[in-house]
């Protein structure tokens, strides 16, 4: 048998053996940059290169693969589960009746704010439409599409020491033709929602009824009138509780490993210990109840899963603030010409991947180097500390703030109030202890870049069954 | 911008430029055969050089990659869809409740009957887990479990023309580590009913239910009381609009694109033209009519899909009798070397499965030779000729069983009356005119190896509600 050799090395040396002549790029001098994915991250850093070319930077080569057909990541809805069109897994985890679950002030593009997109003040809470049209208001202005080829699926990525740059493979997802390309900068923008942590539990094979992850959770109403059981006990597994109610659930009893969220929940949704297994239709759980229920719903998170990252580019992490081997969060400390934005477990999102973006462009554009690998471990080592001291949600938002703070001192984002959105963020953590399906109907968020206070929605989210933008955006005083 | 260049290319190049000495296998002289899928084709080539080495053959190396971890391809059942617990896609398509939908007498194994099995005669209609366990057994008896490297999915395939060999790059889907080895023969048996084929229609994105594809179709239990959709016209809409009937759905619509399947349906199941739209829970069809619907099942076929097959070497065919290509329906033309195994819209399944599996392994043993590309090509002409000719299911049974004799003259398989398959074939064809909801209720087919005659089953399929094989085996009059 033959020494095992990894792709990633067979790679390598192909780029290698190469005669020297084949490997031309444009006219040699501009640096050529891959950005995987144009969700939100990637989004970003287009727009980061664009606003620097209004102050007349001169822009390497950027070339953005999506293999979706359309933009915006996860923001574009799809009621495909599964498989996509092409065979591959279907990227999306969003599902109809999704309403952002911050207020809207804390994730607020500070160069394309809220009162430019709406042009009058809007509540915080918006539904998916809404954001999705915010997202892609911005892209369109900055004329960044031009950048990206769709249904265009990354394959696999390496990198040549001896040439110092990448390898991307990407296949045409509808014409199976791949081809391979080298750049000299690699940002893998794909995001962290996708890929779903699926446990088993002993009975599930015997289990009457569906068993899903929530990132196959669509619409709520298939729900109607079940006994719900939802496995977890972070963001999906509160939100698709509650949602599954609202629209029509008989009851939802949502089953934790280590502690109850612990939210005084609307009658109907109730939260007991961890499921042990089912037998037929009943689950039993570790303190000796059980409850026949009609479907499962398993919120058990995702996994950071980068499949086309050889070996040793490929970022290993849990779902956390500060993982390992990113200084600044950003940067592959092996190699900093390798950057991953928006890694991180987030209360900050669409800011901090801007902030992140903002960063990863000024570094591409020589306007910052990486110091040594020594010193970007040690930063890193030193955020980790700090990490280790986090004990609750509110630490955990000022950590993401100061990570944030320590990113935009260094760029020329514009400026917003960011210890306005801290304290926004404590805000909404007590308005969700106070009432967790009322938590969306607290009003008088200021903007931190404009100051604009946002109003009332005509309805409270409880009642407010369409989603729609045109729904959200109707104004008239709130009924009860 | 670099010439385009694909992966294939890359791993070629890598193995080429590699000095000679990193490449050594064993002692240089066993060939290496890699076998794509521990699946009833992967497992029926594992067996047929089993069966040779019983004669005295010298065996190639046989290593055969599976993701899964355990054998049976998709007769190994899983609760799971969407992706797997590596972020794979789901390779399994099999349902509770699955019944044999073609007597067992026409896929028996002539060297591993059923009186072999059961040691006595069993009803022809077996559910999937007694068919499960024929395959296993014949397998364990076999002592092939040691050729086979589970949770190991082939990434990539490729030719090296220098070397004449394939190189194949596999990971340990746990452990996320690659791993590249040589081989002289590539056999893919990594089956075609994995990848669904998923069409679009408009509406779907806000149609309030469930929306699946027969891939992630698991229990019908689920769709109880629910009016349903299926799309389709094919087995799946067939089997699963009956399943869904027998397990208590208010009521089954099924809508094609051509012509209906024409059967006898029970009460509450009907066919109905091509689905135009959804509005809300409403489907519409071509003919004008409408029915509000809960769940929509598409029953609307699988791709043969081969995306770790580099461009050159991949097989590209819709689902036919006959694909292009393909010397004796496995011989890939352009490099015989390769070869692809039960790749056939199937009738004959394990039987043909084996035909081409003892086909392969002589080829490999150099018991047979291929012909010239040109011969190789006429001859695949003739049968693609005499495709065209098919024109009922009576027909494309025929085409299949003297596809099978084409195979079966030349290999020292064991001897069974394929004449009497094809009469069964028939029979069952017929029975399903005469009665879909209990065709599998009718008994007396003869084994085409032992003559062994089979009994009715002690309970109608439509009122057989327990799949288990212990439920199947229990003897007993038939209650009516």
């Amino acid at each position: 048998m033959q020494s095992a050799r990894n792709l990633a090395d067979r790679i390598a040396s192909a780029a290698s053996a190469e005669p020297a002549g084949s490997t031309t790029r444009g006219n040699g001098t501009t640096p050529r940059v891959a950005v995987i994915g144009a969700g939100p991250c990637g989004l970003a850093l287009l727009r980061a290169f664009t606003e620097a070319a209004k102050s007349g930077a001169e822009l390497p080569e950027l070339v953005c693969f999506e293999k979706q057909s359309n933009w915006a990541g996860i923001w574009n809805y799809t009621w495909r589960t599964g498989t996509d069109a092409a065979g591959d897994p279907v990227h999306g985890s969003m599902y109809r009746h999704l309403w952002s679950n911050a207020p809207k002030e804390c994730l607020e593009f500070a160069d394309y704010t809220f009162d430019e997109h709406f042009a009058k003040p809007v509540p915080s809470y918006p539904p998916r439409e809404v954001l999705y049209d915010y997202i892609v208001a911005r892209a369109q202005k900055s004329d960044i599409r031009k950048y990206i080829q769709f249904d265009t699926a990354v394959r696999w990525i390496s990198h040549d020491a001896k040439k110092d740059n990448f390898s991307v493979t990407v296949e045409g997802v509808h014409t199976g033709e791949f081809r391979t390309e080298e750049f000299d900068y690699v940002v893998v923008a794909s995001g962290h929602f996708s890929t779903p942590n699926v446990p088993d539990f002993p009975g599930f094979e015997q289990f009457p009824g569906r068993i899903l992850h929530s990132h196959d959770f669509r619409d709520s109403r298939e729900f109607a009138g079940q006994h719900l059981l939802v496995v977890g006990a972070s963001y999906s597994a509160e939100d698709l509780a509650l949602q599954a109610k609202k629209y029509g659930a008989a009851s939802v009893t949502i089953t934790y490993r280590t502690a109850p969220m612990g939210f005084d929940w609307p009658e109907g949704i109730s939260e007991v210990p961890l499921l042990t297994h089912v037998k037929g239709s009943t689950a039993h759980f570790s303190d000796g109840s059980s409850r026949t229920v009609d479907a499962i719903v398993l919120c058990t998170g995702y996994r950071h899963h980068f499949p086309f990252v050889e070996d040793s580019l490929r970022l290993r992490t849990r779902n956390i603030l500060y993982p390992e081997n990113l200084y600044k969060g950003v940067f592959w400390v092996p190699n900093p010409k390798l950057m991953y934005l928006g890694m991180q477990d987030l209360y900050y999102t669409f800011t901090l991947f801007d902030a992140e973006a903002w960063y990863a462009r000024d570094y591409i554009l020589g306007r910052k180097t990486a110091p040594s690998a020594e010193e970007m471990c040690r930063d890193i080592a030193s955020w980790r500390a700090r990490q280790e001291t986090v004990s609750s949600w509110f630490d955990a938002v000022d950590f993401q703030a100061e990570h944030m703070k320590d990113l935009l001192a260094d760029v020329d984002y514009p400026k917003f109030d960011i210890e306005l959105t801290r304290k926004h963020f404590h805000s909404w953590l007590n308005h969700k202890k106070q009432n967790i399906a009322g938590y969306r109907d607290f009003s008088g968020f200021t903007s931190p870049c404009t100051g604009t206070k946002s109003p009332d929605h005509h309805t409270r989210w409880w009642n407010a069954m369409d989603d729609s933008a045109t729904a959200f955006l109707a104004t008239g005083a709130r009924g009860e």
